[in-house]
């Protein structure tokens, strides 16, 4: 079995994502990349999250085809390849239906960094993709919608802004690894949470100010961190 | 005893609802259909659910007489055997007052079709009946709320759109099995919570395109679905 | 120690409050009465509720004097006192700071019957007391709200209408026994939280009709009831 | 090891924390105060919860030099010691992220006494800083932070309020001791919780009088309080 420690991760992050009550069922999925290699791991299609195990990850090339593993991968591989493909600095994407981050990818409203919960993790708003054509529905859909998210991060890092909310389906987080994917994503689900409930008890809140944005972004990135343990 | 394997998938299938969240005390019920022997199996009225066995349930034929059992059935039986009557492709019901489900059947309001995770399970919004009159509700009231529901998909599928809410009072859910149908009562009620929190991120919030619906209904139902492992 | 039944009832229904997430820390008191005796038997002021006995709880008659019991009675026992002297029908008392029911308490609006989960268990919309004069909370301020109440009920029968919301406090819920009252206390909560989601859903929610609501009270309540099994 | 007992007392402050929930991953920090020493002992930056022992936790002076400890102290030490040193009646400061009181902070609107939860542990609405001008954010962030909580406490009692919102970022909350600076955190996010429904039952709800805001607050508090047994 190849890639066995990225398997590994790649497990544990799916598992993090039930652990923290973000998915239903079989819902969501979580991927890593072996950059040299140029393989993907990623969580099987429809299989219940309590008995998957290591080797029943599927390993693909960037192209999408299956270089082991015995069943089909999540029919959103096509979505994290292109993700793969586009943003070098990714390690690892998590997808979820996370039920306030998808109320608000429903809603089509970036989320306004209203405070600094937001600011740790995100250096702007976390943005919304434009809704699909039909044409770019009918085919390759998975793909167009990985498309339309490169699409929308055009002049953005996506290490600066690790989630987009896909209109009208779900988010999509990224991070360095598989783990800070799904951590991600756990982060996600809080801030739209916080948010849909800052609005409710003032509807005219405001984001706080870019130099509070900017001072709470590098406490935790870049070389002025000053968050946690030195490493 | 009869029926003993429709009885343990009856009897599981009452379980998830308590599993998953969507009943109070001795709230919901769900029960299955032997077509060829044209029986139903259904919760006992008021029994606590972790005390409950199998032999416990109640089995009638389609007019609603005891074949089997000491206990009184649900008192929402006639709903049931006027489903199972004039649907004739479904297998399993169940019936909750989830909390989100039944606030949109209290607001008598259809669910419309917000995202992704709405389409991959309903092919269209989630209806409401319309409400009972005066006269359906003094006589035959458990009846009356069936023949609404049926009259309510005179032009609907019930396997395209496996749920509706009963107007002022909660949803009823199906499916081809008793399993089917909890776990559609599951997601009933995570769409539901999501549309709640859909409109008050914002309150002009759109359904999705009618062709992102077909694509994702169709990923998962019939001959073109890909999503899943091949059975 | 006398009393021992109910102080065992007692002690449960106080627990019931605590499994079901109605109280923080020690919020929150359930009662109850031995009608021949003339004794209450009520949860002690700020106990920890994991560490509470039965012999923990105060014992005392209907002027509030202490019977039995090394503790402070909670400190809204006149409350509970007065409702026991003026509602002949009662047997106990649940009054929680659960999180939805005080919500719409501190918002002094009765909760409008919108379904049949309410109508199961109120023959009415759950009615809100007046604010206090502050005459009324200066001396005597228990007492007080239980007077309060009981105007509220002039007009009322309480065994129908089993809890009241006190306007800019929490709920007061009853029933013939302190099991039956905690149980409201938790129906309470959940219709609470229910109608928020209703009107969240749709602004201009209407109650359902007085025929639906009889009907469904009338199937639990009364000489005509047929849910559940026979006792 | 210095402070054995209080390091013990300030690591179950913060274990109350992510106990009832306040916390996700590393959020949040609690802290307490040897007064006689002049020492504080606070949580290190970014350590995960379930391993921290006592002897991890980081001990300063109030200029916030590192007494005992090899780890770093975490990133709001420069606001506790503002607190600990302008505020000379507090033992303990507890610090979330919480969700219901981050929203309220976020909305930067100070939450109105709507009830008598609020009233027995505040003295008064539950206050909001003015946000930070950019030189307050470029130098000296949390020890100005700190400055803006205590230049809105100018003329309040801060065990009156044990509690502040700061602006577009989340509670601060104090007590004579951890582990009571632990329990208002807890109090706060339910307070702010049953607030934010309350504007959604009812959005001209209004606080409750000052009489019963004063009844409750010194039924709990001060000389005549009568809530809980004699010490």
């Amino acid at each position: 079995m190849i890639l066995k420690a990225l398997r590994e991760e790649v497990l544990e992050a799916n598992l993090e994502l039930v652990r923290r009550g973000l998915v239903l069922y079989t819902f969501g999925n979580a991927s890593g990349i072996a950059r040299d290699e140029g393989l993907v791991v990623i969580k099987p299609s429809g299989v219940p999250y309590d008995k998957m195990k290591a080797e029943d990850l599927v390993v693909t090339n960037l192209d999408g085809k299956i270089v082991e593993g015995s069943l089909r991968p999540s029919s959103d591989l096509p979505t994290h390849l292109i993700l793969y493909r586009e943003f070098a600095s990714i390690g690892g994407i998590a997808h979820t239906h996370s039920r306030a981050a998808t109320s608000w990818a429903q809603a089509q409203r970036e989320i306004p960094c209203f405070g600094t919960t937001h600011a740790d993790y995100f250096h702007g708003p976390i943005p919304v993709t434009k809704p699909l054509t039909p044409a770019q529905i009918r085919a390759d859909y998975e793909a167009n919608t990985g498309h339309a998210i490169v699409r929308r991060f055009a002049k953005l890092d996506p290490l600066h802004l690790p989630a987009v909310l896909v209109a009208g389906h779900a988010p999509f987080c990224w991070g360095a690894t598989p783990a800070e994917a799904a951590h991600i994503a756990v982060i996600v689900e809080e801030i739209a949470a916080m948010a849909s409930q800052t609005i409710a008890a003032n509807p005219r809140a405001r984001c706080i100010s870019q130099h509070l944005h900017d001072k709470h972004f590098r406490r935790k990135h870049g070389r002025d961190a000053y968050y946690g343990q030195n490493k």
